[in-house]
């Protein structure tokens, strides 16, 4: 696969990862996290295609540092650096609710490590819980094929145990107890959609 | 261009693009740009802090090709480009409405003009309309050192008089008229929240 200039592509966002340094984990994930990433981009454009719902990725936070002008009409990075993004990878509209999440996929069959979600994420899920937004994370356990939409409500027992208890996961069990799980479909392959409209129902509730 | 592990980078299709070009307005309006921009940033920290909003700027969408690991902890990117953003600028979240807009400076005297915003943003912009969230403009004027919110509502009669009479641009009195003035104050500077809420009181209105 080669761009348009002949060079070949050599970045993969989510191998690169958000914090720009090489985890380990970034390495192992990135190729899974590609495809629940791809699965996601498609579903958005599916929706947005069909009128259901404006939810988009956000960029990757990058430091610019030089700018070479070659000629006016196009401007050459030659100096960025990966910043640690501050928020969360996706948010949008749907309905009228503000809807904001994460995506994150592991390779672990029994359990989800919470070492993949950033502390600035949570706070920032919180504000957005807390401004009535709907909130939650995607979660794919890689080796069962298995997706689950994770409301914030809930992940914040999991984090809070995690800060106080010091367990560093959840378990599938937990997932399938207190998140939606998402079934692959045809149109669109991941229709997290189904989910939010479940999530939306009980929050009404549970708000109310 | 390998990782530590000798893992080639794969490609991820969502970054294959034309490559962004900088705009000469870019180039013209960047410096003074800057100083708007600043003014949101730092009301938007200040709404963050004492918990009235979650409104954030996405990052600036780069188009990364070459990527360098000097040592594992530090990834230099020495090939990026600009790439055309496919939304607006920020967006987030205030009692419970999603808020879109794009911020653009002028150094005109007498109006605004339209080449500041691009056609897939009208069409985002759009999109967030037709789902119910609050969507606008900031235009300041930097000679005049005024600064104007713009619903969406008002700039959409501007944008088909362009595409069908090939107005380019909003008079200054057309702005006044059509949109809410946001005085500079102590804290925060640019308290855009203010008009925000006429918008939403008035919007509220016509809508139902």
């Amino acid at each position: 696969m080669n761009y348009p200039n002949g060079k070949p592509f050599k970045v993969n966002k989510a191998q690169v990862g958000r914090t720009g340094t090489l985890k380990s984990s970034k390495i192992d994930y990135g190729g899974r996290g590609m495809s629940l990433e791809n699965d996601i981009e498609h579903s958005n454009s599916y929706y947005l295609k069909h009128g259901m719902a404006v939810i988009h990725k956000k960029p990757t936070p990058v430091q610019i540092v030089n700018v070479h002008y070659p000629q006016r009409s196009k401007a050459v990075i030659n100096e960025a650096y990966f910043r640690t993004p501050s928020t969360t990878d996706y948010n949008g509209l749907y309905q009228g609710h503000y809807i904001d999440f994460e995506a994150k996929e592991t390779k672990n069959k029994t359990s989800f490590p919470l070492s993949n979600i950033h502390e600035h994420q949570v706070t920032h899920m919180d504000a957005c819980y807390q401004h009535q937004g709907i909130v939650f994370l995607l979660i794919r356990f890689k080796s069962l094929d298995e997706v689950y939409l994770l409301p914030y409500a809930k992940f914040q027992k999991f984090w809070k145990r995690f800060k106080n208890d010091g367990k560093k996961s959840i378990t599938v069990e937990e997932l399938r107890k207190n998140g939606y799980y998402i079934p692959y479909q045809y149109q669109p392959r991941l229709n997290y959609l189904k989910a939010v409209d479940k999530l939306i129902l009980d929050e009404s509730e549970d708000r109310v």
